[in-house]
């Protein structure tokens, strides 16, 4: 645990959080910790819950930050709505992580989806979100959601041929608990059990502050997936909050394939995502587009 | 100064530096402080050098951090060429603030811009900018770059009509220094210094932590200007890292009326910019447009 102390001129000695990230040294978003409401340590991570009074509450998981109030709606649209825009017959689909419930909350908003099946490891995230985060955890016992606590490495590997429709792994960094959601192996997994115009979403870390994580993800699901494209949100609680999404499917590209006519059709109400951002969020920043090039390059010397 | 010291498990003790933010409280980017270069307090403010080792070197105005080595680019790009896509064929600049001097090395890349009046409060923030960030500041005595140490607000009150072809306000936060730099009084003598086809571009703050703010400036600079409307970049080191610009003008409007083969033609090199990402930048997230018609309805109310 890393808590800083004031030794300043402001009016009354504050605790303030800083994330301890094993990947971003000397940098971190800060939070004053108000009121701490829960504090425990699980099978698999340390699981705290605190009141911030601009975040409003916020959930860490080993010292990081993984969900806040405040901004927890641009994370939760952007990696449901994204693939329900370009898919939205989708009928039975897969949510790896995700134990807040943010991501079951956007997926329930569609009639048409039949059936989640939502693989968290650790039942202490769903108990905590619960308990404590009531309007992202609040779909988590709708009858469409089929909670499994077990690892979602190990689901993937033992599911049926093209199953799902879509596959959204909602993980952690790729350090102890999340890291095999990041293995070449895994995404094989994935694509294994998609459909044919199946669709995988995965977060896909920061390339101001983990170029090289970004570009491992590129490698990996551009060599496996015949699409694959990078497309990000802004996220001001995670590092450097220039955040991407990975869109990897069999053939249905993310926007020339949208359906934008027939998302509008279904009036849901979203707070970040609409289907113009849809388009807009594809297109990336210049040296974000560097970067993606450049660590095709390097594969391409390796081969 | 607010400054804190790690009393946690790290290996060794390490000072990080927090914003002392008037309008964010309970909230901050932290960077170590790894080695202080400079700090003095000029006329105005309290200007800080130090290294942080992710993000270079950063300059803090008043405990606030102005531009780092590592995402002053993404600011410096959205400022400069999204107004000169626009008006490829502008010769007449005025820069307002940006004594770090990114602005104008941006600018100078033009060959058809002939004149640029840089108007910077705070001379001492231009000598700290020559001293320890040479690649930014490395066009403030190009030839073309006319550099006035005074009150930008009084500067545009005292110019003549009809002068400038884009004014760019680069602006610290609505408080102290900055304070006049976002008033109606002051964007409507822009208004009058600008030419028939004129574009003012400021920064316009962040809808996550600073609602009232945005909502006031695009108020007040869409009751003077025709054409008014937000678009956004993504800056790690800037509270939330969601920054809106504002891109206001007498006529031209900032997407049907760019030109991006012109532009294009140009052959610049850029990091963040590109005219697929400017048409992109002005799709705002569902929250922000509605925070921003909300801020019409409020103006409604009182007419």
């Amino acid at each position: 645990m890393v808590e800083l102390e004031n030794k300043g001129d402001s009016d009354k000695p504050e605790t303030w959080f800083i994330e301890k990230n094993e990947l971003v040294k000397g940098y971190s978003i800060a939070l004053t910790k108000d009121n701490v409401l829960f504090h425990e340590k699980s099978e698999f991570q340390d699981i705290e819950v605190f009141e911030n009074r601009l975040f409003g509450r916020v959930m860490l998981l080993d010292d990081m930050i993984m969900v806040t109030d405040l901004d927890e709606f641009v994370y939760h649209d952007m990696i449901t709505h994204t693939p329900m825009c370009v898919k939205p017959d989708a009928k039975k689909i897969l949510v790896i992580g995700a134990g807040d419930g943010g991501v079951v909350r956007e997926l329930v908003k569609y009639p048409g989806i039949e059936h989640i099946d939502m693989v968290e490891i650790d039942k202490m995230v769903c108990d905590a979100a619960r308990e404590f985060f009531p309007t992202i955890s609040r779909e988590l016992d709708n009858d469409r959601v089929h909670l499994k606590f077990q690892d979602g490495v190990k689901f993937a590997k033992d599911a049926p041929d093209s199953e799902y429709d879509i596959i959204i792994i909602d993980s952690t960094d790729p350090v102890s608990v999340g890291e095999g959601l990041f293995t070449k192996e895994f995404y094989s997994d994935c694509y294994r059990i998609l459909r044919d115009e199946g669709i995988l979403i995965n977060q896909s870390e920061a390339p101001f502050v983990l170029p090289d994580v970004v570009k491992g993800i590129h490698r990996k699901l551009s060599s496996i997936f015949p699409v694959f494209r990078h497309y990000m949100g802004i996220i001001p609680t995670y590092p450097s909050s220039l955040w991407l999404f990975g869109f990897a499917s069999k053939k249905l590209d993310p926007v020339k394939d949208m359906k934008p006519d027939e998302w509008n059709q279904l009036g849901l109400k979203t707070r970040y995502y609409s289907t113009d951002l849809h388009k807009a969020s594809f297109v990336l920043p210049a040296f974000v587009n560097d970067m993606l090039d450049s660590s095709k390059e390097d594969e391409d010397k390796k081969a």
